[in-house]
């Protein structure tokens, strides 16, 4: 067994004001980049955490990150505002209505990496404009790297070239559905994911929410396919984060191998990974559930979710 | 290993008009009885096509079902016109306008089983009114029987008190996502199986379409759950019948089997290929491909589709 790597994640880092059919909270833990490094420190350490803050970020979010092995190193302190997400979910849970949202000091952010983070060999670059991911990217001075981006439909709307670009320089690209289908210019989803997969990512993974997700890869005898379903929960609290844990999970789970070489099924592994670790996000708002995650329990319903989908 | 028993198969038989974005045919093969008994035909035999047809239905249609051994003796012959559908799918090949349904012969069907048809231990009740389906339940005559049950939205809206008594008699009801939320009266889909359960089958089948299906039953190991994607395809030519061919190779899988006292697992097993099988049915108008499927071919399909889902 290898030793595991270390993983750099940046992204946003939010205060986040949730409310939904049943309940409402404010002033909590949000951000691509929150859920990412938290579910990844499940996996493998150092996490280091990328991404900027305002002074009246609450001191108790990072001191939960710090209690679970993330670095906070190469987070950016600002004198501005947080940046802030308020939004809504309606009552089936998936469609949500964003209030406000306040960009404040993600606004004029440059990603700076100090030298041990842009060392790191595993790099996830969670939701962030497509110009801080190819920041990151071009900081990084591992000689040989895995890079892990995901994405959403603000930037394909605003930043489409941009994005193209990061593509260029990604190994596994992470999209939603709707997203995938803007993208790639087809309503087919398996068509989408091979035009993602030409544009550069050797890996692409289209989530599709609550029906799980779909690996394209070079695996010529699946046809290049794996299909999953995600872990199925009867009481949905706040989906918040969940895409962002998945990935995080994913990186983390990947790290722990302990090289870069991946095969196609370490991949599917990591991805049944990032599916379960991902389920225990919508159980709680924000990451009440994911912060509170004893690793047997994890284990139980790894196990679970093979039986569930598995012959 | 046990002889095969045989399967009754009630429902419609119709005639299609089908068009997509890229094609249009007419006078296709089209009903929910109709694709169900071919595909319940590459499992079991005798399969028994019970419904009614009109003077102008196409003998041709006939003659490709009996060469695949689905015994015509429970068809109506009626002097009325066919039941017809015409309809157009849209771009995503998920939308679709119905644009005109000739009802015909079927509104006044009475269904009359004869008595080698009425001992059959494998009933399919598949899409039709719940009043043709009751007839069916009722004159049953196998001493042990397992009823296998479908249904559509229309029911839910006009007869849903006639469905739920179907519904106390079935032991296993396969229902689409979005008819499954209206007849459970709650958007979230674990909790919907487990509702409809509750009103008698003992074992649902919600479909989620190209997303695969999940199954509920009483398996407490699992939480009484299973889940499955859609076998994935490039290119999808016609999704007309894919429910009805999943639900027919359901029910002829299991009564392959040569018994009626499933286990879960079996339960699964069939599922898997009825969702194999409903994938031919997409890539090509009407029966076209279902009705040309080579053993080894079907074989090879689900060996891959397993590679693609299990890890």
């Amino acid at each position: 067994m290898s030793e595991p790597l270390p993983v750099v994640v940046g992204g946003s880092i939010a205060i986040d004001n949730v409310k939904t059919p049943t309940a409402e909270e404010t002033n909590l833990l949000g951000g691509s980049a929150s859920y990412a490094s938290l579910a990844a420190s499940y996996f493998t350490s150092p996490v280091h955490l990328v991404g900027v803050i305002g002074h009246d970020f609450p001191e108790k979010h990072l001191q939960m990150l710090e209690s679970h092995g993330v670095s906070l190193n190469g987070i950016t302190r600002s004198d501005g505002a947080s940046f802030t997400w308020s939004g809504e979910y309606h009552e089936n849970m998936n469609d949500r209505t964003t209030h406000n949202v306040a960009v404040n000091v993600l606004e004029d952010w440059t990603v700076s990496l100090t030298p041990e983070v842009a060392s790191a060999p595993i790099m996830v670059l969670a939701n962030m404009s497509p110009q801080n991911q190819q920041q990151m990217l071009e900081q990084s001075t591992a000689p040989e790297r895995f890079v892990l981006a995901d994405t959403m439909d603000l930037w394909i709307g605003i930043a489409r070239a941009e994005l193209e670009e990061v593509l260029k320089g990604i190994d596994l690209f992470v999209i939603n559905e709707g997203e995938a289908r803007e993208l790639a210019g087809t309503t087919n989803l398996i068509q989408a994911g091979k035009i993602l997969r030409a544009k550069g990512p050797r890996y692409v993974v289209i989530k599709l929410g609550e029906f799980g997700a779909i690996l394209f890869g070079p695996n010529e005898d699946h046809h290049g396919l794996f299909r999953f379903s995600a872990f199925p929960l009867e009481e949905v609290a706040d989906p918040t984060g969940a895409g962002d844990t998945f990935l995080g999970a994913l990186a983390g789970y990947l790290a722990s191998l302990g090289h870069l070489d991946f095969s196609f099924n370490e991949i599917r592994d990591a991805i049944v990974r990032g599916t379960v670790v991902a389920s225990y996000t919508c159980e709680a708002f924000s990451t009440h559930r994911l912060e509170k995650l004893p690793e047997e329990e994890l284990l139980a319903r790894l196990e679970l979710f093979r039986e569930m989908s598995c012959w």
